[in-house]
């Protein structure tokens, strides 16, 4: 049974690469490198937790309204490009990710800066092309607040800002998690949104109502964290071969980490609590969300 | 009456600066250097010259639908992203815009990166909350279209490519103009677009008819263009007072231009020329598309 589930996140992940891969194709006109640049970003091997967040949480809504495709590959874009910024030297400065060169690396800085500024925007305008109005203009605006200087971009902003100061081992677990509820965790919960709203693609209101989007935002919330804590856990035990990309840099950077304020151990039963309460925030959702609940173990259990 | 249009310019654009900067106050807990950094670049005194095409363009479809400040706000968002990622080191490198040090001179690469990515997104959040679902769905796509990889990224990228490789000398007209229509004309042209789809927020389809687009398109077209040539001028004749930015770098450069590739002369001829064009797409607006107007002479002749 647990052989059939990582069958069918394998399924949906190369199903995704392949609509990912239709979108960058059917474009006349790019400048090659540039197209070059966001493909090869784009479709580099991942684990393409986001976008399958979308696909199941439209699962949970009963699979209706209007195909989850498009929105899945908005949010794996919003990702790549905030990858893509991050690993640039004036910020995070890495050589290696997933398993290759990064961006800059491969291409060059001002190519890696335009990928990234490109896929963003192409984010938008595959949610704004595919969907009815209503539903567009709800995927694009809790897309955008998850992505923008109140979450993602924000919680980048404070992670560099923290790195280079002196204060960051005065900083608290509400402080950390604070910064991960942005720096990841906002566009985790709107993939969950996006998946909600295409599925209520259909109804007058073309959007999901608030009661659902809710439990998806406690779920969303706590998966993110724990996502978070594996990450940390990873880079602190983790090897080269496995995360594909360089390990112990937190640590080597002073960079506040779950095992860096809590230990290993306390991190690993955190990330367990925080399990558990995403399984009870899929309550209301029955049997439809068994696909969700089992991603929770995907996500603890993880090696890269 | 010329003084009057502008003082009509001149009061559009205290307003424009006015809801840009109610936009970026309203915004509890950003980080506060990212948030110093998007309103240093957003309320650096600017032309406004996209946000005036939303609003004029609003106008000459009769004020109607809904209130075209959003969409004002949300393609100077964009064009001021544009300005934050083409100035940094690794693209034009430039220190001096709007008359005051670029944003990574005033901050940091990585601030103004991400304060650049802020922007873009918060584009996207504006118009998506600010109308209604159709309306903002197809502002939120051509926005994205004209902003992307096929459009302005595009054009810097091709822009980048062609400065840094010895073939520039032997680009023709057409080559030039095909760059410039994605790097800058795009941009201008949506910002039509915008104004128009606002306008019909209230009708059925909650976006203008194509009929109508087309004759904004070709208007923005010529203007855009008209307005790139008067760049080019400004670069190779003006001063570093009344641009507010350095000269001469474009030849200094071996940049493609238009009085490198017509001469000077030529090129105010050819501005000219696309002025009429621009004045004869507006014709089925009537005298609504007035201030559309005699916004082409006042492009044609701006000293800044």
């Amino acid at each position: 049974m647990s052989l059939s589930f990582d069958e069918l996140l394998h399924q949906r992940r190369k199903q995704i690469e392949n609509e990912l891969d239709a979108l960058l194709i059917r474009r006349p006109g790019l400048p090659e490198e540039l197209l070059a640049a966001m493909r090869y970003s784009l479709l580099a091997p991942g684990k393409r937790l986001r976008p399958l967040l979308v696909l199941l949480a439209h699962e949970a809504c009963g699979s209706s309204g209007a195909p989850p495709w498009p929105a899945a590959c908005a949010v794996e874009m919003v990702h790549v490009y905030s990858l893509i910024h991050d690993d640039l030297p004036a910020m995070d400065d890495d050589d290696l990710r997933r398993g290759q060169p990064t961006c800059h690396k491969k291409f060059s800085e001002a190519t890696a800066i335009l990928a990234g500024d490109a896929l963003l925007t192409m984010a938008f305008e595959v949610l704004a092309d595919a969907y009815p109005g209503a539903t567009a203009a709800a995927c694009c605006g809790d897309l955008a607040r998850a992505a923008g200087a109140a979450g993602m971009v924000g919680g980048q902003a404070d992670d560099l800002a923290w790195e280079r100061s002196t204060e960051s081992t005065h900083r608290s677990l509400a402080d950390l998690e604070f910064l991960h509820q942005r720096k990841t965790g906002a566009l985790i919960r709107s993939c969950l949104r996006l998946g909600a709203h295409v599925a209520y693609a259909n109804q007058p209101t073309g959007r999901a109502p608030q009661d659902l989007l809710d439990c998806f935002d406690q779920y969303g919330r706590c998966l993110g964290l724990a996502f978070q804590i594996t990450d940390d856990l990873l880079d602190a035990v983790g090897t080269v071969q496995s995360t594909g990309k360089a390990v112990g840099k937190d640590a080597a950077r002073g960079k506040l980490t779950y095992p860096g304020l809590l230990g290993v151990e306390e991190s690993r039963r955190r990330a367990e609590l925080l399990g558990e309460e995403a399984r009870a925030a899929l309550k209301p959702f029955g049997q439809q969300a068994a696909s969700l609940e089992r991603l929770i173990d995907f996500v603890l259990t993880r090696d890269h």
